[in-house]
């Protein structure tokens, strides 16, 4: 490599732009960083006179096909930021590994389904498969993994990944308002898409974590193992309650490596208040590790938004200028470990249990049966009034918080529960975490 | 290089066995994450008898002197684990640069001392000058600094960097004991030394806090520019006040860039609940550092421990086996610009003030009047009754929290209410920093 770094963008959305703001603020400063000077040589994207904010692209090489930007020698490394797990983007990247060309996403789908074989590619080309922007924005949550901690295992990975769940949530909180209202807001606000599925539905996290747990177990990247719960269903009632016990819900991707197998789920959780990632609130984002040696380590910041991850591009390009070349999921795709997956097992840190109870007689007395039954023990119980007692179906809420347990035997005794008459419509069932 | 990077340690206390431990353990791991084996091949300690734990270190080259295991033909890698910022530390870390090997220390005093001196030798030969483990223990500040953040000039640099104050004043608040008695628990556990003056003075943050303030903002070391203050004057009521207003009181260390200069200070501040730094409890540390582009980052974990330290120096090991060797303070060390203090500033957040007011009529007005004279506007301002009504001078607790003011101006008022005879004994004053 010559003392200038070239780097071809793919896509030229908020993050592309991002990363020529920053380059134009910081061009000297990155030189002396990384050792050389960084050079947007080309730029493929769909529409050529949308303006770029202050940036003049005019005298750069421009490709409407972003493949064959990947190809073009006019640069070293390329930077796809067009989305997708097909179509473009992949066909981009395998055609920049093919050419020799140095990699840098902020792909989370295409890591996520492709990531060990792009690995593999990349690995055997001797080229970097760099993609710190891909998960948490400007948090350095994959450097940390990829680099810091390589003196540890880790035993267990989790976070609050996705901003626009998590600012749904606080918002719910704290102004006291219900899950369609703040996401109306948010579309308002650019914090949702118009589509919010993805985001609430608990799929981006997913994707994220996936990338993840493969990086922190050394293991083939699985999103198909991972077990999905949004926050569609997290009713006000629920946070209220939760925060009368101390707790706040939470949309959380955790990744436990138990030694016999892995466990991935995506869900709404319990979090006791008073730890910094309960305390991480809005849309910033938490990923925290537990390594065998360091113990536990937290990272909290901006997990989205044009200028994090940019900064997290500019990470990576770094790394490629001053030669730091790792295997993209820390060890040599070849060595990654097939995924094994754990067997069911007993929930570390209970539940949180809400029924709307029929408010006659003996309902209590039998829920507590069943629960015995199913060797399921409480850990406190909280009853209230009816919440409108002009309701023509008025009910009294039942709050349970239960000790360890089985998830099949939580579901068993909740479908006797259910089935017996005792409550009216479902119980919400929403796991506790404990740190 | 081969493929074998050959370290040699120097300085065999709980860091250095610590380090042993981990190599035990993941040796194999470790050679698949930096693309080659990594061998103890010397250690210099004073103690050729004392155990090591499990580690038979019988086969090993040794060394009485730390400098003839530095200029070893053995090693490829000097750790330097000896500490102190001069004597057998510094000969050591020179002579292995001198004679063109890679060093790795975890010597915040040597680097607060002497860093540009030795960074700009290790970078003329060529080697890396690594110190992870420096600062903040097993929390990544270094290379989130150095690497993960290049994209950014950062405006602030904080954070909670020693354990032993942030557990005794974490103990304080929970159980409501006061400084000496926590202090004492603190040296029985182990995690307070026999002198305890380094760390509650405040001097152990300042050395870290020097190192981080030249990474964050490219500016040459200077520990003698840092205002410091320890906890050894916080009280228990202090503590209690803080908590009735919503705060907590941590010691921090505090770095700005106001463009026109550099602030750097260590004191005990209050802080507002309910963020992840506040949130920081017990021996566990907190750097926060804010990026132009990146906004807030937040890393959080164990700053000290022999294995959390170790998880560090593994770092800085798996960085030189792949060669990834960057200057020491993230720019050339020739290139880092002079340290320029900044003008005395208006504190951003305020003060908060606790007076034993003398129970008599006027005094309350008489203090109003001194703080307006002195252009110091009030937030908030909470008066209790006696303390102890049968004490012979009673007095009664007056706690203000001011507005943004000049440190000078409240100094100024405070010498005044105190020599007109309306408080019994010393104001106490606490800076509030807001995020």
């Amino acid at each position: 490599m010559t003392n200038t770094l070239r780097i071809g963008i793919a896509g030229l959305g908020t993050v592309g732009t991002g990363v020529l703001d920053i380059l134009a603020e910081h061009g000297d400063l990155i030189a002396l960083r990384a050792g050389k000077a960084v050079k947007v040589s080309g730029v493929a994207a769909r529409n050529r006179t949308k303006s770029r904010g202050k940036h003049d692209l005019s005298k750069l090489e421009w490709h409407d096909d972003p493949v064959a930007l990947a190809k073009s020698s006019s640069i070293d490394v390329l930077i796809e930021l067009i989305g997708g797990d097909t179509g473009p983007a992949k066909l981009a990247v395998e055609a920049a590994i093919a050419s020799g060309k140095h990699v840098i996403t902020a792909n989370k789908a295409l890591l996520a389904h492709h990531g060990v074989a792009l690995a593999r590619a990349a690995e055997a080309k001797g080229v970097a498969l760099n993609f710190e922007a891909a998960v948490a924005g400007g948090i350095p949550a994959i450097k940390t993994l990829r680099e810091g901690l390589v003196g540890n295992s880790a035993k267990r990975v989790f976070g609050i990944m996705n901003g626009t769940c998590n600012y749904i949530l606080t918002k719910m909180g704290d102004e006291g308002r219900g899950f369609a209202d703040v996401l109306k807001e948010a579309q308002e606000l650019g914090y949702a898409e118009a589509d919010p599925s993805f985001d609430v539905g608990g799929f981006d996290t997913a994707h994220k974590l996936a990338v993840l747990t493969s990086l922190a177990f050394g293991t083939e990247v699985n999103l198909a193992a991972i077990k999905i719960e949004g926050i569609e269903k997290v009713a006000l009632a629920d946070i209220r309650n939760a925060a009368e016990l101390g707790y706040k819900i939470k949309l959380l991707g955790v990744a436990v490596n138990y030694g016999s197998g892995i466990e991935q789920r995506v869900h709404p959780t319990l979090i006791k208040r008073g730890s910094p990632v309960s305390e991480t609130d809005d849309v910033f984002n938490a990923i925290v590790v537990k390594g065998d040696f360091v113990g536990d380590l937290v990272l909290e910041g901006r997990g989205a938004g044009a200028h994090p991850t940019a900064s997290a591009v500019l990470s990576d390009i770094v790394d490629i200028a001053r030669g730091n070349i790792r295997p993209a999921f820390g060890v040599p795709a070849t060595e990654l470990k097939k995924y094994k997956d754990s067997s069911p097992r007993a929930h570390e840190g209970g539940f949180y249990v809400a029924l709307d109870l029929h408010d006659k007689p003996g309902a209590v007395a039998a829920i507590a049966t069943i629960l015995a039954d199913n060797k399921i023990s409480i850990e406190s119980i909280v009853q209230r009034g009816k919440a409108d007692p002009s309701a023509p179906r008025a009910t009294a809420q039942f709050i349970l918080i239960t000790h360890d347990t089985l998830e099949a035997s939580l579901k068993k005794a909740m479908d006797k529960i259910e089935k017996d008459g005792h409550v009216a419509g479902k119980a919400r069932v929403i796991r506790i975490e404990r740190f």
